[in-house]
């Protein structure tokens, strides 16, 4: 039910959450129908104009966001959880400009794929379109609201857009003012709609729509995404863990190895890029260097038998070491007997996001980067690396581990999927 | 439990449906990860083994079929039904060949998709890696056997097989020629696995096994699909149903219209690309001629009131014959005012598979292929083209009307997917 409704004063009939959501697929999808046909230059033209609504809504904004940040301290939200919700005039600049980066992206909708003449001579094209009508579920950062809207718009696709309750007026005044932008040029308000509602049961019947929503992207933390998967009968695009390895081989470069491994671990440790386990190959000579730099950054260590042989400052590892997501400065670290052992145990307890190898040795390098079957799979890189923006994308919805569609960093082309247009002169099948 | 087990004569422990699969999709993907390795020529020669093994096995198969076949007559399958079950020499070497056709197609894994360089120098490769562990779930038609199982290990996949129980004898006995081969060539049997049981419980499982198989193929009838679609946890590629339109504009050449829609129609009904509605322009010159074609090759007509007065022999439509897949020589026909008219009707009625226009106005037909959302859209040509083979793929493992990752006709590069390669020269991350 609209939790508005009670104010309107009009008796309403109770609506289940199940219909609130296909109404909102419904009116979503008719927008999509528009947003599909239009061009290069009104999508982008729309972005902008949400940018400078949104600049135009600061004081509203922002005060909307003072309610949700009050709320937050009297319910007693963590420091890391008011920091992340907390608007200000920096922050709120960010979000438009990130909506104007989003508009001067190339349009994918439209390019061609590929092309070629069936065997009765009828050309083939494969040509990108929108998915359709994108569900975006998140938790307390507000400017996912500006940045998901942002990215759906310039692919063509309609969204339906589930904030988190802490930052529900947050998220209001944003979609408003987004909403706006776009209407006054021209593309319809529907496009960006925000679910008028908190309760949780709506949550579940956007996960349940199957047909109605295209695709479900959940954005915040392990507890919503597990949800999201558990729950879904509509295609969901996330990752669940980023438990990212770095393999050490012997012939790593002594300097790259340790500049590499505590950039990996401990450039920021709350990433899903971030290094988890470091494996260490038991010839490579530099190891004692490389886990002392680890150390002397402020990283804590769990190692095996043989890593807690080479520093007593490292602590002994526990089974479940090798398949936790510290998420902080804290690094589980083997030692293994060449190339076949580390990618089994990268087989074993990777999460299939990024998995990185330092070697000087090619052949080495390209046995790990073909048979390691992680998403994103590296050579002599730090796997922070591990992000749409550093891979040139321009933005990213989110980092897929999954198998089907798009993996990896997924920023507007994975949004889009493709029809087959078939240009006949007249073919008749024999 | 597998039921063959009694005969076995030693006691086990009743298995449950989900810990057979379990164990199944465990044997399936440890295979797959020896696949994953394995080059272009050893696939390709290991489905050269399978259709010799076949070939060679052809007494013990066309044995185990005639087994199928006495027990579907005597539980009165129907006659397209027995037709579809019977194998014989001929159909015995065309499956043998379509397996060698499969070893001929290039192989897609470790295809680049593209290149680029990173903002921090690394170059980035996309590269084909196959999916994993498919399912493929099927009928009575015991080909589809040796077919789904070429196609998934061409493209590196694992395959676990259930095939229908009309069809256990013959399916059982093409596996074990198959796998044979494919052991001969070195590569793992267990590649290629078939249910052991028919419990229908275990088809529930395989539906279930999210995380452990990783794409569910149906092949087979509505009902099969859309039980499948229903009940999958596991991601589908599929189409439910195939109710492909033809418009036939105003500037359309009347010989080729006519020549489109009669092949259309009525070249094979049964397909999924068969065109089950014939929208006609109100201003299209040569209606009759058109109408009177279809009635003279022999099919049955339902038409609108306005497609009622052009022809006494037309029957009037009720509102469902515009949702209905016929798959058969009747056809609904609706009178339409304009493109975009057609296109509501189609948006309305289509299920996403083919849908057509003849036109000789490219502006017409430019608009139809880019606002027809339809997995395929043709301009001058006859919907039946909807089809793996006639577009040059060499084969297909199915047709597709989902909206992510393949649609339309898949074949092997649909059972990819896709890996980033970073390779880097020591960046870390700023």
């Amino acid at each position: 039910m609209n939790e508005t409704s009670s104010q309107v004063g009009t008796p309403e009939l109770p609506e289940s959450p199940e219909s609130l959501v296909k109404e909102l697929a419904r009116n979503g999808r008719a927008a999509q129908r528009i947003l599909a046909r239009a061009s290069d230059a009104e999508k982008s033209a729309a972005l902008r104009a949400a940018a400078t609504a949104i600049r135009r809504a600061k004081g509203g904004i922002l005060e909307a966001n003072a309610k949700d940040v009050a709320a937050g301290e009297a319910s007693g939200l963590s420091g890391a959880m008011l920091d992340r919700l907390r608007l200000d005039d920096v922050r709120l600049e960010a979000i438009a400009s990130a909506i104007e980066n989003v508009a001067s992206l190339p349009d994918p909708v439209g390019d061609e794929i590929d092309r070629s003449i069936a065997p009765a001579g009828m050309t083939l094209v494969r040509r990108r379109i929108p998915i359709g009508l994108i569900g975006i579920i998140y938790e307390s950062r507000p400017n996912v609201t500006a940045d998901a809207a942002a990215l759906c718009l310039r692919s063509g696709n309609a969204a339906l857009l589930r904030g988190g309750s802490e930052a529900v007026h947050s998220n209001r005044a944003l979609h408003a003012a987004f909403v706006e932008g776009v209407a006054s040029a021209g593309l319809p308000a529907d496009a960006i709609q925000l679910l008028p509602t908190q309760d949780r049961a709506a949550v579940g019947a956007m996960l349940k729509a199957a047909g109605l929503i295209d695709m479900i992207v959940p954005r915040g933390g392990k507890g919503l995404v597990a949800r999201v998967q558990a729950d879904a009968r509509v295609p969901v695009l996330a990752h669940l863990d980023g438990i990212c390895h770095t393999y050490i081989h012997t012939d790593a470069q002594p300097e790259m190895a340790r500049d590499i491994a505590v950039n990996a671990k401990m450039r920021r440790t709350g990433i899903c890029g971030a290094m988890e386990t470091l494996l260490i190959d038991a010839a490579f000579p530099a190891a004692r260097e490389v886990i002392s730099a680890l150390l002397d950054s402020g990283c804590v260590l769990r190692g095996d038998a043989r890593a807690c042989a080479i520093d007593p400052r490292i602590a002994a590892a526990s089974a479940e070491d090798w398949d936790t997501e510290y998420l902080d400065a804290v690094l589980s670290i083997a030692i293994v007997d060449g190339l076949d052992q580390a990618m089994d145990h990268i087989a074993n307890h990777s999460s299939g996001h990024t998995d990185a190898i330092v070697t000087a040795d090619a052949e080495v390098a390209g046995r790990f980067l073909a048979e390691v079957d992680s998403a994103i799979v590296m050579h002599n890189a730090s796997s922070q690396f591990a992000d749409g923006g550093e891979f040139g994308l321009g933005a990213e919805i989110g980092i897929a581990t999954g198998r089907l569609h798009a993996r990896g960093p997924v920023a507007l082309e994975g949004l889009t999927t493709y029809k087959w247009q078939v240009l006949g002169s007249g073919q008749a099948r024999a």
